[in-house]
């Protein structure tokens, strides 16, 4: 280990005060869901501290705990989901808050002596290629770490950190990064945080780690058998874009590790004159859509901010804008921003038909545009007809005003549409003056 | 044979006064060469009358004669080449004018009674396979249609008038469509005019008419085997447009004949309020690269104008400027005259490195990219890295000026621009005047 990292590390690893802390709260609220199961007969009940937290693998500050309630796979899911949700809200009254949360069944999320404690039932299977629900093979995830990671917390620490800094850490939909527990299971494959690094700096995309033979073929860049379940790709959230970024990030720290690759370098928000001087010096044009955030977890979310991103893109580039780039910026609306070489273009377009000696589609193209009284001119070239027909939308703003509706757009978001959304050119988007987007921007332009 | 045919038939027919003239000039000054010939003891020589007027395939109006004087293959070149000027320029002193004309040896060509007359030399060879010069093919393709195109004269006559009207006729490098001889070659192979349409309508790149087995591969889209020489193409200067702008127009006759299609359109010149209108309308850049026109002859001068058109083209859009059409116009200046979507583009160019995974390549291209200054953003998208660099040129007419004498350019329209050239953009094209440039505009706007 280098001696930045040791460094680093002493930055990011618990305490031994933050990790008696930790132990006390997450022993005493077990102890409690035991008590309080006890207490209303709710028998055969086994609770377990699964996560980082279970394996020290947590970084400092970060306070998630993850109780798991497990019961025997015979209980209807009815049963465990009201088993659970009454552990959870009984527990979660000596809380400061707490609200319900959903993945595949509804689970207890609170806050408690500055933790975030998720309580989470779930079925304890045998195997888990038999799970029923999701969220049953954490536990044998947990173990499987548990049982292998004694001696490489630091470098998990370490993995951790790194990716988190770089923007690759998290497997959500918005970040579509590496998981905690692949971030594990890589270590313990190469074994240490610098083979990791090695290892994916000549990663290619079809990269496999088989901890067991794989019952299903796999198409993700990253392949990573989970070694509780032959069927499923651990890194299978992972996007081409972070799988790549990681990469590079590899190579780059190897070949000049520096303290600043673990350390997130957050852009500063831009005044109205620098997007403005950063505006002209590009000559480029500018359009945003901006529209009030739906109200769906994010999970949800930006999957379909996603979707959108990619409908708009299509649009415009079928309609003959040069898209150069676009970027989501989400807070209480979302913009979609979008640059384009030139946000107006001609009217003429230069139309191009079959050959002309392909007799049938040759004859009904020219039949179809010498008839049409709009077209400028109708010619030959390069063996192929052309019709010199008007465009439909000549500016970027006028083709998302009338075709928005019609792209391919997720529920949520399509709704918010529809209740009311605005379009921005130019230095127009000088009207948003949130700090977040003005980072964005920054990033962006 | 349509009625509408037999009159314009009736047009473009040479009257029986028109015939005899010719008959009687052209008998003439046959019989003065032979005179000349023998007053200065040269011997062994033979004069005949080539081309549409031996053949009876002339259209009324064109007073073409060309006379060929032929000499023994022993007789050296430089002999033929001075007993060809000699006689050539004793007849020309009957002419009102004449000059010497060069091919691939000099020639005469005079002015005499209303008559073009070309009095060239050439050698009488055995068989057109074993031709010293190219115009010794000449008698052979005479003798070849004299012997078969009795009786198909009208066809003959039709078609070269279709031809022309449609702008397809001519086998010079400025129109590039199909020769005289051509023309006859295909009334003889299918029979008449409208079997020529017909087959026509259907024509297809690679199109074969074999009078001879032949004895190369031709890549041309029509091939026409010399019936006079199995190795060459009678239509290898046609180009694929002509081809395609024949076949084109032959099915349009052929679903609605119409005189119209005998008569060559040509468009009125445009005012500059009606130049304004257009390129308001279509909302395009247009600029011309005007210069004065090189003094050499129109088969040295086209190709070296449309090599300067395919350069300029490749030069703009290797620049990222998006070219509609251009088009060229010689006058006493001549001038390229370009359609771009824009001809003012945006500072900043996404440049598209290699993929992330592609160690080598990625290192060579991050360290390239990374340590330049202008370079606006460095990223990874869809697995490549991306450079957003600023571009060299964002107005055409910049680039034009920088870049136009690296430009691959034959060698007198280099020197053309070399010594002087003007770039005119937007509505200076009014400033061009000439009506036969006006005419052009109005088929390209």
């Amino acid at each position: 280990m280098l001696p930045l990292e040791q460094k680093v590390l002493e930055r990011i690893k618990p305490s031994l005060e933050e990790k008696e802390k930790l132990e006390k709260t997450a022993g005493y609220l077990m102890r409690r869901a035991i008590q309080i199961a006890k207490k209303e007969s709710i028998t055969d009940v086994k609770v377990q501290l699964v996560g980082s937290a279970a394996r020290n693998t947590w970084i400092t500050g970060t306070h998630d705990l993850d109780i798991f309630i497990s019961y025997d796979p015979s209980l209807p899911r009815e049963k465990l989901e009201e088993y659970g949700l009454f552990i959870g809200h009984e527990l979660a009254k000596e809380g400061q808050s707490w609200e319900e949360g959903y993945a595949e069944h509804p689970y207890t999320k609170m806050n408690y002596a500055g933790f975030d404690v998720d309580i989470v039932p779930c079925y304890r299977v045998t195997d888990a290629s038999r799970i029923i629900s999701a969220v049953d093979r954490t536990p044998f995830h947990n173990r499987f770490i548990k049982e292998r990671i004694k001696g490489l917390e630091d470098d998990v620490l370490l993995l951790k950190q790194f990716m988190k800094a770089g923007g690759t850490y998290g497997s959500e939909l918005k970040t579509r990064g590496f998981s905690g527990y692949l971030t594990e299971l890589l270590i313990i494959h190469y074994g240490s945080f610098k083979n990791v690094l090695e290892a994916a700096s000549v990663w290619e995309p079809n990269q496999k780690i088989e901890f067991l033979k794989p019952t299903k073929e796999f198409s993700e860049p990253l392949q990573v058998v989970d070694p509780t379940d032959a069927g499923r790709n651990v890194a299978a959230a992972l996007s081409l874009d972070k799988f790549c970024l990681f990469i590079d990030l590899c190579r780059q720290y190897l070949e000049e590790p520096r303290e600043s690759y673990f350390s997130r370098k957050i852009a500063a928000p831009l005044s109205d004159g620098e997007i403005i001087q950063r505006m002209n010096k590009r000559t480029s044009s500018i359009i945003a859509l901006k529209f009030n955030t739906p109200e769906v977890v994010e999970d949800i979310l930006y999957p379909q901010l996603f979707k959108m991103q990619k409908s708009v893109e299509a649009l415009l580039e079928k309609q003959d804008f040069q898209l150069i780039k676009s970027g989501i910026w989400v807070g209480k609306d979302v913009v979609l921003i979008i640059e384009l070489e030139n946000s107006q273009i001609a009217t003429v377009k230069k139309h191009r038909g079959p050959p002309v000696w392909v007799k049938q589609h040759a004859e009904m193209f020219r039949e179809k545009y010498t008839d049409r009284t709009d077209v400028f001119a109708f010619y030959i070239e390069d063996g192929k007809y052309v019709a010199e027909i008007p465009r439909k939308y000549t500016t970027a703003s006028s083709l998302l005003e009338n075709e928005i509706h019609n792209c391919s757009l997720g529920k949520q978001v399509s709704k918010s549409l529809k209740d009311e959304y605005e379009i921005l050119s130019g230095k127009n988007i000088l009207q948003i003056k949130d700090t977040d987007y003005r980072t964005l921007l920054n990033e962006f332009l």
